[in-house]
């Protein structure tokens, strides 16, 4: 009997399991490891198992279940021939917004240098500027980037935007490709990072990109740990170079203790916290692309696996 | 010869008169006490001195230079029958917008428990909930406090209002008066202060009204710091009670070193730093109403003295 299977090496899946039962008992599901291989056409997957994908003879979908499906996509034993999905959600988007604003609004009324002069009890207007003055940078312009960077020009921000390929937002001034990044970096005040992982991406904010921006530019990564070489953004705030970051993912996570992120005032730790997927909405995308590939249907939100995303 | 006079007990103002110098050349200026008090016709002034506007013979008018005229009112020498005005700003109220959305986005995704934690390197996802589900009430409902209330709402949080008088704004539930207070103070999950210091808005964020907020509740002070018992907020947030505050203003400022209020981490100081007034539109302001004042037409943004707004 075809069967929806829960899978992850890194997270039980039993709570997403429950959801199905409640918002689609209609589709019958499981929990690896307790099914038979041969039952499951779908799977539903965060960072599987190398092998676990691979073994399921009669696979016909594999769903993320989150924005990025960088994890599954790590896979060494990933069948290639098996349609791949993920999640869009115009609530993750809405979350990310507001991490992104609170960020944003962080650095634009320097909030960061009042909570960093507590210690000392120091008392410092840091001045006001219209928020037009301050040019605020999103890496990534897709479904999540687009929201952001609207939600921020209808604050009043100078917004600009980055991507492989060509996209139009109106009110946001477009770059493209690696031909249009350090006129993008020049200009920035506050660079937001909310690209998917890919190879080409991997590692972008680096020891290149921060001598491409602006001394007093400031980092939020919202993309994936590896975007960002650390010791690198360590030595650029150190120096002086960059004025600090915002940090929600990391290479490990969570962040381990002895990180020397830690140590450094100038960057703000979150726990990869930015925007969760509505559980109800979730389930809904995944089980409508259960129905879709039974019945022969389109699929929605097709990853393209050479892209990455 | 008519002279606008600039005065404050507690500021230099010659940087005020050299604004005046290049954006109003046609308005005769001098900064006290270098004038003659007979050809002083308008005083523009912030903490003035008691005795000097009573000083003057041909006084016309009163112009504040904040939104706030409390420091003016509390002189208890001001000339009675003189109109007084203050500045009413847009970008005073995108200024204050700007400040408060942090704030509220601060409590909303729990970035206070995050920051507060980092001493211990915690790495706890505070989870993530719709904006519509956090409840955010502005004390004072004017050209500031109507404009905070839109940009929340367009950001999707549940906002209320409560003001003096009735009030209307698409999308916000207003409360009104006394009576309406408790109400007003049940629901809400933040509690933004933006009133005008009058006698009864002294100290009205004290252990009366906190008893009436939820456990949990959380303060943002942007009015004046008489607005709120400083001893009754540690009181109430080292109780538990309310969540924490994000405290713009205080009695005396800069805030002491001395004062208990830096010892507590779930109180964020800032330097009275959440919005200035546009200097060049301060100026237009003001030289308008001295223009209308000798031409006897109506002033703009008169302020009712009963009201102390």
């Amino acid at each position: 009997m075809p069967t929806l299977l829960f899978h992850s090496a890194t997270q039980d899946m039993t709570g997403l399991k429950r959801l199905f039962d409640k918002y689609a008992p209609d589709v019958r599901c499981a929990v690896w490891p307790d099914v038979d291989p041969a039952d499951v056409d779908v799977v539903a997957c965060w960072h599987p198992a190398p092998g676990v994908l691979a073994g399921l003879p009669n696979l016909k979908l594999i769903s993320g279940t989150a924005a990025g499906v960088d994890n599954i996509l790590a896979d060494p034993t990933l069948p290639p021939g098996v349609p791949l999905t993920r999640i869009v959600d115009p609530y993750l988007a809405h979350g990310m917004a507001e991490y992104v604003i609170w960020g944003v609004l962080h650095f634009h009324r320097r909030f960061d240098a009042i909570l960093n002069g507590r210690p000392r009890r120091e008392w410092n207007d840091p001045g006001q500027r219209p928020a037009g003055r301050t040019k605020v940078g999103i890496m990534g312009i897709g479904a999540i980037g687009g929201h952001v960077a609207r939600e921020l020009v209808k604050l009043g921000f100078t917004v600009s935007g980055w991507s492989r390929g060509a996209h139009e937002i109106d009110g946001v001034t477009m770059f493209a490709g690696e031909d249009g990044l350090p006129g993008f970096l020049a200009e920035l005040d506050i660079c937001v990072c909310l690209l998917p992982l890919t190879p080409q991406t991997t590692r972008i904010l680096g020891t290149r990109t921060f001598a491409m921006m602006k001394p007093g530019a400031a980092i939020i990564n919202c993309g994936r740990g590896p975007h960002v070489d650390a010791d690198a953004l360590l030595r650029s705030v150190r120096d002086g170079h960059l004025r600090g970051a915002i940090l929600d993912v990391f290479d490990v996570e969570p962040l381990p203790e002895d990180s020397p992120l830690w140590q450094e005032p100038r960057i703000v730790i979150t726990p990869h916290m930015a925007s969760t997927v509505h559980a109800s909405d979730m389930v809904r995308q995944i089980a409508d692309n259960v129905r879709r590939v039974r019945a022969g249907e389109p699929l929605l939100n097709l990853v393209d696996r050479t892209r990455g995303y």
